[in-house]
Order: structure tokens, then sequence, then C-alpha cells
């Protein structure tokens, strides 16, 4: 075995012999002492505040969406007295559940459209968020606390594919494929330009013979030095033949290059699951994304005050005033000493309020996004049985963008699927049309990535479902829009981060992580410490990283 | 939007007409009959013999392994009388999985050794055989068919880490932070050597515009133009600091080049997730591997004898006479009219026989593969609450080679790891080592990814345990090791394939997927095959590809 330069064999030697001398504890504490080992700062849990220090206070939280429910359940804990006001029909905002009698609301360009969800029993799909990163602490600290067990969620499996009508004869191609044959021909042309001595001035002769070792694992490539280093296919990128006795899996031949590029799967998301938010383990709850709601509201349910609208907000020297107005358009007026509100910024901006001129004109700025889903429930998982694919998600250049399949209820008999799920314009597009148009233009997308879409015994069209966030009543949106270059955004986003008087606005609207429910609960932190300081937090920490919603809520 | 080249948008267009005129089934018919859609050739089934088709025959099958049980299974099915002769006390070989009362014996250069497991009720850990891929679809048929759960196994999460004395002053590093710098600098370099115009001989002008596009995005590299572009760290790397609201995630700084480099990652099986064998998604069996053997026991168990170990094999023109010697040293001898043998090849050469020449010679070829492993109780999971690790391996330049984090009982409170899993001379030189050495030799290893492994009361040295494969009897190692570019090795492996006579070699020693189970299913389906057509098949198919042990069993 090669030791390595003399430097490190004499570490490595020098810990084998404090190991043989004192054992294993011996050598962590040398490591420890040496700077070999540093611990990475993490989230440690929630604000651990005196118990009963919010006794006599009240606070009142408008909207009983993630962030609400969060900001409920902490302040509760240290003794506050909270109520919550929403004005829809249940609680978790856009972590929203479909599964048989589900409503969806829908109140756009065509008027109000209801449709109910008629999956068979037992079949449910998350409308809103469906994943929960490993980094995200304060969700996955949330479903321990609340008891909400967690299942892995599959981004992606090499079996998921890409289509688009610009290359590959329009033929969907297995993630495998495009993968491991652009790692190919990246690390051919980089060792080809490395044997030209193109990259000379880059790269010592160390550096360079290392890297070609590197290049040649990295994509497989065959031959063993320059110039013969070359990609000629890989098994990675699957078998041409289905292996038998008789025969190994050998590498199915290469994508054309040409092809893969024309391809430009680049653009269409594919490597989305490499970004930071969407990288294994990614975990779901059991039963759908609502079960989180459902936890939250075995502990603070009771404080709920449904189908309660917001009508105006008054603050107070001494508190927060606010009118609501119930489904009987009762009028009330509550007063609390602190407000929080998980409102959606654009509505509570058309709230009738007396905020201060900077805090309202940065409730102002915000713009939420619009984003569409479609939802199917298919009474056969053609795409276990016949395709390999358990999990994960097939691009597409198409407006409906992706399909997700089911990361549970595997080898079993029916499944729900996503299958469709778009930003900006095409979600608009898809947005302003009626719901069977809407299906229609799902299946027409998702035909191109399995057959089987066409045949409405498989995939009927009876239990399609969709929803536009942006039509929907009391949201009107998936995420707020931020941009991290623009300084009326961060602007305004800082201003946010602090109250006005007595009233802070929560979510993940005010987040750096916008669209995760990890966002909602990192703000009501936030808020939840500012209220227990009596709002004397002193001097914040400026807005170091301004949050930006397109690479982080939707990816780029 | 657009729709690309002329003849794309034509098809597009054209498809779009269809589909608005005549729906989606339209369009699945008239792409099939442009030939856009075809569909991948897959197993479909084991073989349906015709029911009582095996009345009247009798089969003795060697070894209760994946193999000899998958065999007297389909056999059974078809009317053929089966007895399974297993010369241990347990079923299903490698197939191991150990729990509070396993015993592991080994028989060595230092003698017999017998460990006891002594896990908590509940905890266990995989021995042999982990993991079940995607593409394996005879192991996973067996597992619907026997009614065996499966669940997720995690095979990388970018929270693993690798570790090497030679790079990062010993600080193991998280996958991401190897994976995703390394994927920038390789894009970056290519970048330049592009905007210096190194590569226009391989890449047209439309290619290379369309290339430099695929680069910023595959590596996240910065800058919109030649000679702009540059890898200037990526979150995909992870954050520098945990995200607040005030902080979205910045990049952590990237690694050094040359440290990347020196640190030889991709000699320490880096990217064996990326290999197909181990691409997602991959499956466990919910509560061990043995639950999958427990499955065959259901159908078959009443089959087997015991502690029955061959001690002579007779071919006969009607058949085969077989002598075994029970535990209580009683010889028997039974007849049947085939017999297949899963007993590991070097040990079935060791048993006295009249096979003929050429496939007794076939049969001393085979060498077997050491491999061992060690696993550890850990009374806490500190590699999920400290270091956000769900599943995964982690790898190290040491001779423990990687260390396994459960793909179960996320969020519990204990759990169980596999602390070694090495090959070749690493595995022997562990395997001369004494139970005690053993872990002492792990935990030094493991010690330098997470300190906790010094703690002696998060992982008690009492509880560790540890297989080398090779000392095991009637195993003797982990897998037949082929060589795709021997000659010998094709010629026997090729011969192996044939009967002598009535008796056939089974199991994945067999197959082109040696050490996996799926090879033993599919050598198991091949003997079936053969004897259910009297072994009167014909001219055989040539081996056209031979299988490759290294590349297939232990990975790159």
């Amino acid at each position: 075995m090669n030791d390595g330069d003399g430097g490190a064999w004499t570490r490595r030697r020098f810990l084998g012999l404090v190991g043989r001398a004192g054992g294993a504890a011996a050598v962590y504490e040398t490591m420890t002492a040496m700077g070999l080992i540093n611990l990475p700062e993490a989230w440690s849990g929630p604000l651990e505040l005196p118990a009963g220090s919010g006794a006599g206070k009240s606070v009142l939280i408008l909207g009983a969406g993630i962030g609400g429910l969060t900001a409920a359940y902490e302040l509760g804990r240290a003794g506050y007295r909270c109520e919550i006001l929403e004005a829809q029909e249940r609680a978790g905002g856009r972590s929203l559940t479909a599964r048989r009698g589900s409503v969806i609301t829908e109140d756009g360009d065509r008027g109000v459209s209801r449709q109910t969800c008629r999956f068979d029993d037992g079949l449910y799909l998350n409308m809103g968020p469906g994943r929960l990163p490993y980094h995200h602490r304060r969700a996955l600290h949330y479903c321990q606390d609340l008891g909400v067990p967690l299942e892995i969620y599959v981004m992606e499996t090499t079996a998921n594919r890409y289509q688009t009508d610009k290359a590959f004869g329009g033929r969907p191609q297995a993630n495998r494929r495009i993968a491991n044959d652009t790692r190919g021909y990246v690390a051919e042309l980089l060792a080809k330009a490395i044997c030209q001595k193109s990259l000379d001035a880059q790269l010592d002769e160390g550096d360079r013979e290392r890297l070609l070792s590197l290049l040649k694992v990295f994509g497989d490539l065959q031959g063993e030095k320059c110039p013969d280093y070359a990609y000629a296919g890989s098994t990675r990128s699957g078998c041409a033949e289905p292996p038998t006795v008789y025969q190994a899996c050998g590498a199915e031949e290469k994508l054309g290059f040409a092809d893969l590029l024309r391809s430009e799967f680049w653009r269409h998301r594919f490597y989305q699951p490499v970004d930071f938010e969407w990288q294994p383990t990614l975990f779901q709850p059991v039963n759908g994304m609502d079960q989180l709601v459902e936890g939250f509201k075995r502990k603070v349910g009771q404080l709920i005050r449904y189908r309660t609208e917001v009508i105006d907000i008054r603050l107070r020297p001494d508190g927060v005033d606010v009118t609501s107005r119930t489904a009987t358009r009762e009028k009330q007026v509550r007063h609390a000493d602190y407000c929080l509100s998980n409102i959606p910024l654009p509505l509570l901006h058309q709230i009738p309020a007396n905020f201060s001129d900077d805090f309202g004109k940065a409730v102002g700025r915000a713009r939420f996004a619009p984003t569409c889903k479609v939802g199917w429930q298919a009474n056969r998982r053609f795409w276990e049985t016949g395709d390999e694919i358990y999990g994960g998600i097939s691009w597409i250049d198409d407006m409906i963008t992706q399909v997700w399949y089911p990361s549970n209820g595997y080898f079993g008999a029916k499944g729900t699927l996503t299958g469709a799920y778009n930003f900006q314009d095409d979600a608009v597009t898809l947005g302003r049309m009626g719901l069977e148009e809407r299906l229609a233009t799902a299946r027409q997308g998702a035909v191109k990535l399995h057959p089987e879409f066409a045949d409405d015994s498989i995939v009927p069209q009876s239990l399609g479902l969709s929803i536009a966030w942006q039509n929907v009543p009391f949201q009107r949106g998936g995420w707020a829009e931020w941009s991290a270059e623009s300084t009326e955004d961060r602007d305004a986003y800082a201003r946010l981060l602090e109250p006005d008087g007595r009233f802070q606005v929560i979510g993940d609207q005010v987040s750096t992580l916008p669209g995760w429910q990890e966002g909602a609960m990192m703000s009501a932190e936030h808020a939840v410490e500012q209220i227990a300081s009596g709002l004397r937090l002193g001097k914040r920490p400026a807005v170091l990283h301004a949050p930006d919603s397109r690479r982080v809520a939707q990816g780029r």
C-alpha cells in the first residue's frame, strides 16, 4: 500500500503508533488535538424558552400554515396564550395532500371551480410540498417531536427518463444513459485536451497524471495512456440486453454526442437532483405531507378558528387589533399583545391596516410565483412492472416539465403520479385552462414518456386532479418570488424580518428557504425569539445572503 | 418556446395536430407507428413449467443457498420430487443476517472460532448480501411472490464521507464537496480548453456553444461567455453556514484542486454508486436479508436436511448417487434422477466424484474471493443526529475500505453499522486476525470518519462482530472470482453452464452476476430449464459476455 507523500506518511504512522499504544480513544484525542477533526455547526433544536415565560401574554396568529402552527406550538410551550385565525376550512395552507373527498377550490380567470378528489381509498398525493431534505433539521425535528413517521423519498433513479422532440428521434431516454454518456464524453474531451498539452499552463505534470487517472474512473474511459483515452460506452448507462448466464451485461451503445447536445437536457432540470435541496437522503411523511399538519393539530388544533377571514389590522401601542369575518359574515375584533401573520404577503397587502410606511411598502413588494400540479391515479403501476422505475422524476421538454413516480406503495396494485409540476409561463398557461383541458394537456405530455398514459382504463381521466396555486383563494401562488439580485427585494426582505410595532410577518415567505416548510419553521423560530425578547433583540444582524426563490424553490 | 430545428418542429406539430384531433391514444398509436416509442426487453417472470410435468422425477439439490432454494421451489411447482442436503445447521448460505443469538463460525489459520451475536433484540445486520438493485428482476419477483416486504436501501447520501491521510489535512470530507467540486473543476478545465479553441478539431461551433451551456450547468460554473467560465464553489457542495433568516445558504469554500487530486478518492470506490449494480433505486428486505431465505423456507423448508454433508458423488447413466454424512456421522446414500449442486466450486472440487475430465477440470478452475465484514452495534445514532447521515456508505483510504450506515430504523435510538467491508489483500489480512484484533483495527479506521467510534459506551467492543467469508466452513469465500479476460476462466465457466450427465452446478458462481442473489436465481432458472427439457436443450448459445467478478461483485 502506498502511503503517499512523506508528510502524510509521518502523520499516518504517528497515529498508528498512538493507536497501538493507547487504542482508538487515544487516536481520537490526538486527532482532535492535531485539528484533524472538526465538527459541523448545525441547528441544535428549537429555542428552549423558560417554562411559563409567556404567561399572561397573548399572541394572535393569522393563518394556520406551517409557520403559524410552529409559532403557536413553540409559544404555547412557553405559556403564551395563542389563537390562530384561518380563512380556509382546513389547516396546513400549501401543505395539502389530496385523498378521497378532498376538495380543491380555485378562483381564477374562469371563476370559481371545485374539484373533489375521487382517488381510491388509501391513495393520496401531495399537491404542495412533497419532500424533506436531510439538512432541513427543523422539519425532521418536528416530525419526530410530533410523532410523524417518515420514509425515504426517492428523488432520482437511473431508470427515470428524459424526453424531447429535439433529439433521440423523440424517444425517451433513461437517466442513466444521459447522465453517464455525458460524463464519458466530458471526460474524453478533457483527456484529449490534456493529452494535446492544451492545459499545461493550468496543470503541472503530477496533477495532469492524477487528473487523467481520475477522468478514467469519472467517465469510465477506455485506454491507459495518452492519446488512447476514449469513451466507448459504459454499463453505467445500462445493459444492451438483459443479462443471462450466457451473457453478462454489455454496455448499451452510447448516445451520439451531437444528439445529446441537441437534446438540451440540462435546460430541463435534469441536474436538479444534484442541487443541495434535492440531494439524497430525502424523506416524506408516511401517508402524506398532511400528516405533519395533523401532528401540529394534535398540539395546537384547538386554537384554530376556521373560516375566519382577517379584514382589518390595527397596530396599537400595546398590541394589535384584528378584525375578522366568519363564514356567517359575523364580524369579530380581537386584541392581542402580539400578532404574527402567516398570510401570503400579496394578500396581506390587500387587507386594510395601519402599517408604517416602510413596512407597508415592503409587504407590497412581494410577488408570489405561479405553479401548477396535475395528479393522476393509475390503476396499474406500469412504470414499475414495465419500466423498472421505482420513484424519482422523469423530465420532459414539454409544458408539464416533470412526472413524479410515487415513493410509497412500491410493488402494489395502484398508485398516484404527479403528472405535471411547472413554473412561470407554463404554470400561467396551464392555470388558465379548465380542469379537463389541463388533464388533456398533461396526458399529451406524459404519453411521450409512457404510452400507458394514453389508456383511460389505466390512467382514468375521471380521477385526474389539478391545482394552480395562483388561483387558490387565500394562497395565490406557490412561494414568495424573491430575487437575490434585486436591491428592492433585498431591502423589502430585510425590513420584513423586523416587526412593525407588535406585528410581525412569518412563513417561508420571509425565510431564506421560500417554498419549503423548513423556511416556515425557520421564520417562526425567528419570530418566537423576537417575541420572547420583548422585541428588544437589539441590533439585528445584516442580511448577508438574501433568498433566491428561483434557485431554492423551483430549481434551476 | 423554442421548438428546435425544422424537422423536430414538424413532428411535434404533427403530433400536436393528431392529439387535438384524436386525443392522447391517437398520439400514442401514431408515435408507435412512427417508431418513436420502443419498449425495453426485460425478464418477464419465472419459467412456467406445465403443472405436473415433473411428476415421478426426483431432483437432489446440494446446498440450501439461494440457488438451491430457488431451484427446489420452481421444480416443486412443476411436480418434481426435491430434497435439499445442507451441510450447515441453517439455510441461506451467504445470505446471512446476524441478530441476537446468531452464531458465526470460522475455521481459519487460527483454528475454529465461534462468535455469538449479542445485539439488542430487534437489531440486525446483513453479513452477506445487503441490497437488491431495481434491475434484479428475479430477486424483486421472488420477494413479492414469497411475501417478503421491501424497503429502500440508500447507497449514497451526499452527507457520506471520504477520508484519507493524504489530503485535506486528514479531515473527512463530505461526499457532496468531493463530488461537486470535482464536477466544477472538470467543467472549468474543459470550458477553458474549448475557449482556447483546443478542441475545434473535435467540435463544430454549434456543438461548442451547446457544450459550454451544458458545462455551465454540469459544473455550476460562473461566467456567461469565453473566457469567463470558472468554478468558484457551489452550494451543491453544501453551505458554509447553516441557513438562517438572515443568511441563505452560501457555498462552502471549494476544496483545493491539488488537494482533491492528491486524495485519490476515485481509487477508493467513491464512484461505485455510479456503477450499474449500485445505482438507485435499491431495496432491502424489511428486517434483514434472511427474510428472503425465510420466504423460501415457507415453501420448501420441509425439503431441507440440515447438517448433512456431501462426501461422495457418483454420476450414473440414469441419475446421480450422492453419499452424505449427518452430524451423528451416519452415512446415507441417495439416488435421484437429477442432481443440482449449489456447493461452492472449490469445495465441490474436494468431494470425491466421477465427473468427466473436462467438467472436473472446470470445477477445479474456480477460485473464491476472500472478503471480510465487521459489524457494530451503536447505542446512539450519532451519524444521524450529529452528522446528518441517513444511510449510504462512507469511503476511506484504510483497510476497512467502507462504513455502511443503516437504511432502516432512521431517527431511532440505536442502530447497527457495517464497520468494514473489504477485498483482496485487505480481506486476507483482516481475516487472519482474531476477533478482538479485527475490531480494534476496524475501530481505528472508523474513528477517522467519526470520533464517536472511539467511545466504547457508544460503540461497544463487546457487541462487535466480524466475518471473514474465506474462513467460513462450507463457504470459503464471498463469490467465484471469474476474470472476463482469462481464456481459462471463460472456458471453465462455459463448461459449467452445461450438465455433466444428470449433474449440474448452480448458484451465483455459475452466473454472470457472481456475488449477487440475482445471479443464483438466474442460474437456478437455467438449470430448471435444462431439467425440464430433459437435458435436450439442443445447441446452447455461446457465452457472449463472460462474468467479470472484480467489476460486478466488489465494484471497481
